[in-house]
């Protein structure tokens, strides 16, 4: 093979292949570039996932140093390239596809030459000279993709993870906001879309609140699966070309370096093929768009109208809502957060197909799991970031409208029970109903209770806190 | 083995097992029997599953004898019998759990069994003495279960789905009726849940009318799929162990046994394991669901109410609402529609699963394929003549309170485009919106157009068939 | 309305309806019945469902009967009444379909009936006469549906799922047991189907068990979120009708008679529409269905053969595996299993849809939720316990057999990395490939090591316990 | 609002805002850019999006003009615009968000800003001078982005379409010369991971080749129902504001512009909500995928190995396969292929959600359907032209393995079947099986047959077709 100038050649088992001169990925990232043409999505467009691999190699890298099995020259060339890329150097050096084949060996592959080569560099060499530090045995010594890859995913998601709650927390704290400032707003509370009780907006956006806050416990349960790695375990989990007591102090080191509680799996050959956690984590993410959408479809719901539907709530108005409608308002920020929901929640049967897929001492369909849940982890602190300025935050309520449904509404009437009984509110609902006249007249015209007694039990406010109300 | 008086005695590959002396099915029935205890669900229990069986061991003894394969005897006996299953006798025999393993073996030897010891008693001998005629080598000639399984199953969604379809041509004729009766019903349609543009209830219900129609000939065309089968591929579709000629007048024969049009498949070793047209035929039960789910949404919220929602139409009222809310009247015949949908949606995942797990020249997850379909086409048609008859067919719609929304709304400024522009519709709409007043009074009061004109633009009927108005 | 003898009449807001003479159910039972016919499966068929309803109804009465809500005698009654249900008495009077509308009405008023009128019969009452003991007034005092029907699902979900972790436990000790067995049979560990190093055939049956094992903490992790219930709550959260303490007092009742730890929700606003807990658990459930699922096809894989498969273990023979091929003895037990796994994962679709449909203060769809896990939780034991016995206790492993294939194999060069690099074992290992011939022979042909330290280093147990061996 | 030189004012319903100088969007578009940050793909990046709304607004202008709507001027520059963005110019000033809300209004609106900006340019005027063609009453005119947005997408999709169908045709001709090339390998047939009967490699890729033969023919089935387009409906299926004649007009210019077979739906009330020809286009999609996924499950399989597993095929070796274990070569494309194909079925779950949540007169979550669709129909054919060239064109067979399996086998006993009865057969293939003996032998040391007869049955040849042997 005779090679352009702007070329080196390197060389793995099925050959040689020209590499950009230039590029501190090697022969094995080359070949990933050139077998994997499906996403459009490259590994180096997620900081996240980049520094994860790189604090995964510096753990390791001085485990193995502590340990005896990398001289202090090499390990501490290894040590800087990692550190720098965890400085956010040489990104542009991981463009693997974001969906592949290998089960990770081009991710962990490409991070190996990278750090190599620029060690190499430190180290006064020319980039490919790997004799002096070869991405397999220095920046992979003890470590298998099979370990390596697994690790570093799932710093990527409890690291992306942080971002996700800080989003979450931040709509919480929206919801919560508009909560106390609509406690006073009496409104209708409606079961199966039919009029109910009373209740106040403020309850309502207060119950969103705490709805989401669950979920930030739910993640937080979720994402603490994610803290146990099975470094050191190799090829499938036996350890084998790892140094006695590896697995224990790269762990340690990785939770140092982190400053996240990672734990070592207590048994390696069945934490290796296992994808439990990002199943779990997955359900966790998805729980917690199912809870959005069904929160983006009640907003939807209260601010319908502004003429022909609840008209409650009155959403921020973000663009003209129609091409051929003049004055048309749509709740479009709610609308994409549905549809990201919904994304969220394909990925979650992604995720179940890919962990079911699993065959014996691996599962090779992580790479999909990874894409899937960095695309969520992507998606999800967008949307909560854009649902909570360009929505929550401007959300105003239509006070009167919605004390005048309460008036007007029959539902009232199940404060009657326990002074006339389910049977005598059952006919004064329907009489209220069929001849459109309101409870009020008629409990009053039937001498059912004193107007006094009345007044008093029909009460939006003392509905609203029953326990106040002395029987 | 020493046995009960009430037992018989049986064996196969894996030694003797007792049966019920007046049991019609055998030794692998009975292994069939004590193996699986999963759904509670029997063979049994689906009438059209046992006689589609039986048309299949029709099918082939009726070609074996032709062939001259099974002598005239034996073939007239297990012919009456297999249309005495057809007639509805001996369906108590086929106690097979609708969930088991085997790739459906237990199924067709269910019925080889079955048939064997009725056409023994025909033929004067006993239950069991398999010499005279062999469930195996008899009932089952030229055929393995991995032929006469799949064709068994897809009559069976065959003639389950024509049941199917009756529910749903029923249903659709419903709406259409509603479509009739409200044809002169003013209403806002409503794009986004906001007000957009007039339009009546009959259009709204004609159209629920022609979506569910598209479902009849989309059922259509995948049904047909079904009828592509592979009988005489046996084990793997190589047809080792069928005389020649057998694949061929054996389809020909169910084709006019049922009067189904079955075409043998052109290449039965493609044939044996593809699950391709289960697939297509859960999609499109699974788009008959995402439709009627669709409209059960719509019917409720414009059924919201009555007091604090669109409250449009009213529906039948089939049950007290509330145990605590007198008077309350809810959906819930559209609430059992949509959850009967969430099944069959729910069914599709696992039929894709199944489709997916399909192994080199065989799909064992057949039988999961078989119960979920099964599931889906007993409550689909259930769910559709319930919605039809209790919900449906019973709707009434508040008239004026449709006509009142209309007049009162903003939407219907979208008519002024043509004649004063998109950007001064808009200015109309917005000042509308934010004083409450009328899309009328403001255009007069701006002197935008005449009075004359603008009575002629903002006519509802000229809005709703807007190619009449001259401009 | 004339009333046959052996029906009597009751009335309710829809009007009158007769039920038969000796049903303690009633009215609005009757209308359920009437009403839905789509599932074939009822209420009674679920003794767990029948006794958490009658629990929760028992913890009511007493609460109410100490805050002085109801009288001694009616409130003895009811008692007496739920602890018979509790005992197993009047099952059958639970009719109602699964799958419903209403958001659970039919089932709360179907248990209020049958408590009300077995109270009346106690009372020394005819059975309807529910001026001495109402289903609304009394059974129900101070409890909707929407808080009543959740926790009963809850308590229903808690105690199956008590099972189910037993059956997984006896599952987990099934396979702790062959790993024990089986742990110095030395067989060849695969990644992405390709050989890759050793390992045991114990490691790996000990992998499944600890794999399970996570899921037992997972499932009780998950179970946990639904001892939070919502009594008190009310309509739609609010506590309206239920007297000041009941909601905690309720909840402590229900919390010492089940002896399961329940608490009540700290927002019940937002408790009563949510379904999380429920998304939540269904999660777990298709989590260890995912993994059930993937160990059942390893399983296959390793019992492939006899003659043309990997063929390292034998599953015990549960029935002759084919209609047409002698002697042919198929996986039916893991089979079955992943189909039942399939169906699990289906159903976690279904809830998922039914969890994102609730609408402002409930979600109507807790119905099909109920269905689907409860489907579950009767399916997954069953199965569990089915492929225990029938199936891993059974197992043999093919000892010899797995040794070959360690010794014949290319993939025990990656012991060899340490000592002559990963660039010299490749080219061993592709000269083997090539060749046919044997790792072992190529490194003392080229004298890459001596023959002493070749088999220390090949030593299968070597590779199995890497840290045993000094470097 | 003071204007930066670079930028120029624009306003809408919402107000003023700037917009670069040299942007040919405007202000709604804008808007979009303001509003959208989700998911980092943009409209830009699918050049077949971008022409097909091109076409659609190029049919509506030409329709229009034919309909006297729109002036000579007007309408010449507008068309030459939209056929320089068919010719792929100006696709940068498509930056809308993949997803977004408002039902397709920003996409609708970002052509026609663009449209009438270049329009305008063309005519003389400056870029935002709408007086003189505007963005909605003459680009949008007859048109609402609820036509409009469908009709576009369909159009994209059907343009993919044809991109995937010539993939998938390459691919399913690579099949097919690999089941000619392997036509007289003579290899196990295996149904339920057992042997089975004798069949050819050749078979089974033909079978392949077959499999998917058959999704060319479901594609087409499926794609022809995205030409039912509802252009002329505008903004609910009414047709408000669109010249009488334009809905039949517009479609036949959009048909005769693309060459597609284009229909106007028959009710535009119906077809403007309606997703169901997506749903089943995804279905379609899955399908394929379905199958795909399950073919490279079986490609693993066969490859499995090399010394260890079943070893009857080899893959092209396209990476190193693993950091740690020399000579590793892994089925990384098969595996990317698989996981690709989760993906796409991940997908069909959202678009399934997306359809259900349909409201009304509109479904506004069309652009996450958008979004899964474009994604779907990017990554297949790049996945199956990456299967088809770096793995497919490249597998050989391992003739002689292929034929020792079937030799050493016990399957083959099912020959005997018709000559000795399935209960003999059984008998022989226990003994082979428990004495590790051959069928062949034993048949012979019974007595059961002749050598010669034995011979000619269990010749392999004709066991793989069986109607060319006379019994």
């Amino acid at each position: 093979m005779t090679t352009d100038k702007k070329f080196r050649v390197e060389s793995d088992l099925l050959g040689e292949l020209q590499v950009p001169q230039g590029a501190y990925y090697g022969v094995q990232t080359q070949r990933a570039i050139n077998n994997y043409h499906i996403s459009r999505k490259k590994m180096r467009d997620y900081p996240d996932y980049v520094i994860a691999i790189a604090y995964v190699k510096l753990a390791a890298i001085e485990a193995n140093h502590e340990l005896g099995q990398i001289n202090d020259e090499i390990s501490a060339a290894v040590a800087q390239a990692c550190r720098e890329i965890i400085d956010g150097k040489f990104h542009e050096d991981f463009p693997t596809d974001m969906v592949q084949g290998g089960a990770g060996t081009s991710v962990n592959m490409n991070a190996n030459e990278v750090i190599a080569n620029r060690a190499l560099e430190i180290m006064g060499h020319q980039k490919g000279e790997y004799q002096y530090c070869s991405p397999n045995d220095h920046v992979n010594c003890a470590q298998s993709t099979n370990d390596a890859y697994p690790s570093t995913i799932r710093l990527t998601f409890i690291r992306m993870n942080k971002n996700l709650v800080a989003s979450l927390q931040k709509l919480i704290a929206a919801f919560r906001a508009k909560g106390d400032e609509f406690k006073d707003v009496i409104k209708m509370g409606r079961t199966q879309l039919q009029d109910a009780v009373p209740m106040t907006s403020g309850q309502e956006f207060h119950a969103y609140a705490n709805n989401l806050e669950e979920e930030v416990a739910n993640l937080e349960r979720n994402v603490r699966l994610l803290h146990e790695i099975n470094m050191g375990g190799t090829a499938i989990g036996t350890g084998l070309n790892a140094a006695p007591g590896f697995a224990e102090l790269c762990t340690k080191k990785l939770a140092e370096l982190t400053g996240e509680p990672f734990e070592l799996a207590t048994d390696l050959v069945e934490a290796t093929p296992d994808t439990g956690a990002y199943v779990s984590y997955s359900s966790a993410l998805k729980r917690l768009a199912v809870k959005l959408s069904k929160i983006c479809n009640d907003l939807r719901l209260m601010a319908s109208g502004p003429r022909c539907g609840l008209n409650e709530i009155n959403l921020p108005p973000m663009a003209p809502g129609s091409s051929i409608m003049p004055g048309k308002v749509n709740p479009v920020i709610p609308e994409v957060t549905n549809q990201t929901c919904f994304k969220v929640i394909g990925n979650d049967t992604t995720i179940m197909i890919a962990a079911e897929a699993g065959q014996l001492q691996l599962n090779v369909m992580e790479p999909i799991i990874t894409e899937c849940l960095i695309e969520n982890l992507t998606w999800l602190p967008n949307v909560m970031d854009t649902l909570r300025e360009k929505c929550i935050d401007g959300i105003t309520v239509n006070k009167e409208r919605c004390l005048n449904m309460v008036r007007n509404s029959i539902g009232i009437v199940t404060a009657l029970n326990p002074y006339i009984g389910y049977k005598n509110s059952t006919k004064i609902a329907k009489e209220a109903l069929a001849t459109g006249g309101s409870v009020y007249d008629l409990v009053l015209e039937k001498k059912l209770l004193t107007k006094e007694k009345l007044d008093a039990i029909l009460d939006p406010s003392h509905m609203l806190d029953p326990e106040e109300m002395v029987k």
